[in-house]
């Protein structure tokens, strides 16, 4: 077995194998092998194969690849007239229909490559279906730890991949640390939020995104943000194809966030170095309601580095940019919809002449039925007989 | 604009461009001008691009595409160790999620083509979904007819993309012909179920599984039937790669259906040439619940030609199907699990030994989450105090 080499993204100490997050409490990253060329390409085989040169060394021997990655960049037609030219990386276009699967893929195969045979997550929603899918896929012992106070609409999409799901009473946020102490002792590999694989997963959006765009990088890219590690990804991603002599720049990254729950731009804004803790979260984005991300404060380091900015939108705009998404063809999740909606606010800020902008739609609008209630229909009804005459009336839809 | 042939599957009458289905009441197709030389090969750009020596003519001038098609083909490990290849093309990694967006796709640009601003659809389902999406994206008015009967929770999937959608009380069989009769009055360009661009788009699925076999042609593809649009697409694909030079042969194609409403099985098991009427058609595998397909009897002529089988799958069955997927990874609807419980069927009747089976899945479990009711769940409850001590204990799941 190969052994990775891990950094603190904070104080820069080093690791290898088996870490999670550093002794001051921050998060690690995989240092890269830095090799003389670096090619990347599509590979139908998968993103394994496709970004083998920055990624860590990982086999897929059992063919436990679902498809995953390769998501459509679509560009959005309902821009001004600036010739920006607007994308949305559709990552619900993805095996469990979210970006998540990018790092459940890496995260099994790593607990694989690390002798595990029991592998888990903490999460009642995306994550949760995307661990349990690749973790029983591969014949792995599978458990998703998720808050007691989990409606059981949200049990079922879980528990169908056949994993074990424990709903464990008390603090949710400090679950997240828990659960990773907890694994030590227990043989248990867990791919939480943020975990180095799962970084790694999202550099591969940053790596299609470089190419899909026929090798040019975007000006901004806006990422709905909740523990950080997608940010994180991305992020990386373009700073390794900036390393490696691929590309000549990095984008700026556009935090989005929910007002209702957006610890990382009240930091922000007020130039903290750290997050604070949100007591009373609140929001219809329920995909990015972590009111103390795991990952927070990295992502500020990025932001300061980057020139990045962060955006908090409020519900009402939400709901009006997932309505602008279905528009476009595009119904995502309420989370996804933050994203667009930050570009409105983005677009009376700053110039967008000419910007290439990514917008990331983490994941598929289906996964959150109950927000339909939210939006309006416009149904007509008329007898078989009658179907002529009605289709030759043109009504104003809303 | 360049005009289209069609021919009619049963009686061989050619038609012009704006036809749907023959004088003789059997469903058109379209005749693909012969090349000297035929290349396809995965393109960035989309289908259109990637198969065009195999298309009709049309033109995506404004980026309509959302990255339909593309799709994983998912090895399926749960096989016996007879040397049998079993894939799944998995169509829930498509933008609304099912086979469908691949013929609302180039339905869309055929509209346009020939002048059409407003299209429409008879579905309550995954196609609803797709035209809706589709059809609003291009800026084309978009209506969608449903059964009078269809529950709210199925509207509003169809209504966040922002189409006009009608319920039409009376037979609801019987509104795919008077849609199509409607639609030579309106103006209105209906991409009914099986009309000839929606076949075109399924195509597509043979040329990809054909490419993503390493230019290999499966020996067998199961293609879970409704109208039978999706199937005479799939088998109108391969025919074209074998008249193309491209392929030696094509595979043998299984008609799956539900016990419950099995139109076509029952025909062929009877061996009549055509289709009767079923009149209390009743299953969970609603997406393929049409108790008369109107591409029926021409499922019956290609399955003749083509040494094809039928196999009708039960309740119970279908349900253990979607399980089963579901433990490799794949959570889809019940209609996909009818493919692969059809397997279990073909394996006692034939020897599969070093055979290659594709089972096309051809929509997401989210898109029926009322069918979680039917699954169990395993789960247990703990305090965060005792998280540890629950994870050293390994139950043994159903």
């Amino acid at each position: 077995m190969r052994s990775l080499g891990l950094i603190c993204t904070a104080c820069g100490k080093e690791y290898s194998d088996g870490h999670f997050r550093c002794e001051c409490g921050e998060p690690l990253e995989v240092v890269i092998e830095k090799k003389k060329t670096v090619k990347i390409g599509f590979h139908r085989s998968g993103i394994l194969n496709s970004f083998s040169d920055l990624l860590p060394g990982l086999e897929d021997k059992n063919s436990l690849s679902l498809g995953e990655g390769f998501t459509p960049l679509t560009r959005l037609g309902d821009t001004d007239s600036s010739g920006m030219e607007l994308y949305a990386k559709n990552e619900s276009v993805n095996p469990t229909w979210s970006f998540k699967d990018r790092g459940s893929y890496l995260a099994v195969l790593d607990a694989i490559r690390r002798g595990y045979n029991h592998i888990g997550t903490v999460s009642t929603g995306n994550m949760a279906a995307s661990v349990a899918a690749y973790g029983k896929r591969a014949g792995l012992e599978t458990t998703i730890l998720v808050s007691d106070s989990i409606p059981d609409e949200k049990v079922s999409p879980i528990s169908i991949y056949g994993c074990r799901i424990i709903k464990v009473a008390g603090d949710y946020g400090q679950l997240y640390y828990n659960s990773l102490e907890a694994a030590k002792n227990s043989g248990l590999y867990f791919a939480n939020s943020d975990v180095p694989m799962r970084v790694e997963g999202s550099k591969t959006i940053a790596f299609e995104v470089f190419l899909q765009l026929g090798e040019r990088v975007p000006d901004f890219v806006v990422v709905p943000t909740s523990s950080g590690g997608n940010l994180r990804g991305i992020e990386k991603g373009f700073r390794e194809l900036r390393e490696s002599g691929l590309s000549a720049s990095i984008p700026r990254l556009i935090v989005a966030q929910a007002k209702g729950c957006c610890p990382i731009d009240l930091a922000f804004s007020s130039r903290a170095s750290e997050i604070t803790r949100i007591h009373h979260p609140k929001t219809i984005a329920h995909a990015i309601e972590n009111p103390y991300p795991p990952s927070g404060n990295a992502v500020l380091r990025i932001l300061k580095q980057n020139d990045g900015m962060t955006v908090a939108i409020d519900e009402a705009n939400i709901l009006k940019a997932q309505r602008s998404l279905a528009n476009n063809g595009l119904f995502v999740q309420p989370a996804s919809a933050v994203a667009y909606a930050a570009l409105s606010k983005l677009r009376s800020e700053m110039d967008l002449r000419k910007a290439i902008v990514v917008a990331v739609l983490t994941g598929s609008g289906l996964k959150y039925p109950a927000i339909l209630k939210e939006h309006s229909s416009y149904v007509e009804s008329t007898a078989l007989a009658s179907l002529e005459e009605v289709l030759k009336k043109r009504p104003t839809l809303h």
